[in-house]
């Protein structure tokens, strides 16, 4: 079993490793496995690796597990649990009375709402407005707490007095999910569409995926991080203003390897 | 496509029926393209859909499809999104203002903790007692409610403002999902240990189930839902004290059909 | 229920549309249940789709779902059931004897073994081995199965004579699955890299999505069918060589809407 | 990582185990983060299991994961790939020339059709008919290798020639479930209606299974495997011929806790 490892995120929040199965040898015996007698050669890992993400043969990342054991808020967990190829196990409100720890962020970390982009905060609040904002809202979480308790010593079960508890408050859970998935994950949430108090865990589960398998993790900043999709209108508005034979020498310039070469001429210059 | 009807749940939710593919002559259909040639005589569909049931042969109730249009407040959504075989689409607070409608029990509706049972509520509370709860539970959503608006109009991001927001807060979603995991969704959230807010809405999702696939409705009722598994142990101790022509009769009174007595007997008395 | 069609597939398979539920217009409702009000406006149907599928914003497209009848050899039956998330009732060759149907390629659709691509066929055969193999596949296939019919006169079970039948015999299924994940499954098995036989499958099943979502199969088309995805060095050395303006305006002569453009610039000028 | 161990299965199959992740222990702890505060007392760990098992709270079993190298013939491997919550990579005949292995039954291994049971074999063969069953069969799989090596030497793609392989033909691949989802695996495949090849590949599973997990193993056999369940009809008929007292006193000889009693008890005498 891996070394449990705890990252802190938010102010009150963790990723903490519980255990691994699996790593970049895997994949590829696992690969092997698929591909049978022919092509036990010389073929190196890395090469393998990156061949299996850059074709999208996603089924060997499939053999590579983790869990984590993560402290978040609701509204973050809200989230998270969209992506349903995972295993789960939450603390429950129902069983438990839950502890007093709810999401506070600073002022300097509350966003002002997005003009542009419906879903999104950006930029700061202006200070007054900031410092206002943060108490107002630690106020809030604490009112409410204090109701919550008040609703538990009149009797109310737990399973209703919990209905007052904010989505800031902090839950705990087990997740269990395969590599793939988990890049998927990754590649949502790392994203800056995606909100950034989840992109804070998005990093602290990257970090853990990237010390585990650092061949995978190359290949995936290379193939699907750092990729970008072009629309067949965009490749084609490309294709006419690229000179082949010159952006064929950056390519080599950059270190692609010959088939790596052939195939980037291919996606510009290839039928569709 | 199906009518559109709602069902009314809790004080202002709804499970509306917004669609639905097949019916049980559809399962019929597709367990005949399983048995091919070799079964298609004269058996009853309603016979057929029973052995499909009894024998847990479950890949043809995944033939058919319903979607549902659900309004209900965030803790019982994360009770249902627990079940991840189905497909969703739920309000943002990203992009939208939540609505000022929350779930408030009536103080009749306010159930006291369970000492047996950890996780449940149970009877209800003394009046007293109950008047003061349903009003203070209203009061902090109320209250919690004008901080959230107070954070938007200082100019706090939506996805940040929503913190302070209660899990009794009402969200809406579309919900597709399977009937083979709508019957295993059922068979959880129609049991009396899942928690009464939900097993009302299961209840009414039950309504539109039943209406569309009248005779899978009637062999889940005998097969599932009223049926108990008895554990080895427990089929040890019973064995001792059933005579098995007084049960087999009993079983031919009860209007059961041969094989089915003989599969009951063989339950009982069979090998392990 | 769509008006049930069949279209042949190889030399005696074919694809049948059982029925669909869910059209671009639902993809289009269930969208806007997660927008809530903030986007109820006049934002067009088309325009909102072209923005879910090119910003992989995938829940949407769950909502709407197909059911099929394929029958088709079990060889490409084994590369279709590699999409997990599908519902499936297939024929079973334990219950039933399987008929005396094979895939038996002309001597024109038999391909070569590539050499450049180690899991492909490629090219035609030369006239004479053509015939020949076309021939000797064939007599394999009608010998086999008088030895399956032997076996069975011999009283064996149909679960074990079955073990000589070929890959290449054909079998038949119903096939449900919702339209995200029939994309998906069209993306993979278009694809130039997909066997033959397969593809023909893929582009029957192809035409009925097209016709029940033709909006949805537009921005398919433009964002993943015929879109190219670049890797990070790619994306590097292509930037150096691409003029911004010169390709701003050969994309608003394609006719890309402002924030179109604005994407495309940000994909190879942004940040990464 | 597990030791690598190897089960022989069949006549040239094998399951091994490649590795596994977490044990009782990890259900526990998974179980008790859902659980929170409230239930940290003196619970011990397989009366834990044993009241997950039995109220199936599936969740925590998911915590545990296997992987499995398995080498068994494509019927089997096709029954097998049914269970869909898997992950898998399988050798492909398409990139590798399959080798010459089939699944050879010995003649006593060979069992005629079940006139009961329209999908089953049952019984053995008598001796002539199966001497001469299993010698026919053996030449099928001979003969029709020899073609298979015809048609790669004519110089078919793989793909298509592979086309006259049998589905005795055996093939490899890794397989990773987690623990819920295997132990469903099981149930359903060491069940008696259950094709023989099959459980004999199953038992090879279970056999690694509990050795990993002796607590989930023991409550499985008591709750899952070795219990029945009976039908509302079933229950009725039953209840009226069961006197609780001596019931209730089977149930405390056979050393069942007073909860077990108490859950026994009302499952055929409480309200449905």
């Amino acid at each position: 079993m891996a070394e449990p490892q705890t990252i802190p995120v938010l102010d009150k929040g963790f990723v903490r490793l519980v255990d691994a199965m699996g790593d970049d040898r895997r994949i590829v015996q696992a690969a092997r496995v698929s591909y049978g007698e022919g092509t036990k050669t010389v073929r190196e890992d890395a090469a393998l690796i990156d061949y299996l993400m850059r074709h999208r043969h996603t089924s060997p990342f499939e053999m590579v597990e983790f869990t984590f054991h993560v402290k978040a808020p609701i509204f973050v967990v809200r989230q998270w649990f969209r992506h349903r190829t995972a295993s789960v196990n939450e603390i429950s409100a129902r069983y438990s009375v839950l502890k007093d720890e709810f999401y506070e962020p600073t002022p300097e970390e509350l966003r002002t709402q997005s003009e542009v982009n419906k879903q999104a905060g950006e930029g700061r609040l202006p200070e007054a407005e900031a410092e206002r904002a943060a108490a107002l809202l630690a106020a809030a979480e604490r009112d409410v707490y204090a109701r919550y308790q008040e609703l538990l010593e009149l009797g109310v079960a737990r399973e209703q007095a919990r209905s007052v508890l904010p989505v800031g408050i902090y839950t705990e859970f087990y997740w269990k999910q395969d590599l793939h998935n988990l890049l998927h994950f990754l590649r949502l949430r790392l994203d800056h569409h995606a909100q950034a108090e989840i992109r804070a865990y998005a990093r602290a589960v990257a970090k853990f995926v990237k010390a585990r398998v650092p061949l995978v993790w190359r290949s995936f900043e290379e193939h699907v991080l750092n990729a970008r999709t072009l629309s067949a209108s965009e490749i084609a508005a490309l294709r006419k203003q690229i000179e082949p034979q010159a952006y064929e020498a950056a390519l080599k310039e950059a270190g692609l390897s010959k088939s790596r070469v052939r195939e980037a001429l291919e996606k510009l210059f290839g039928e569709a």
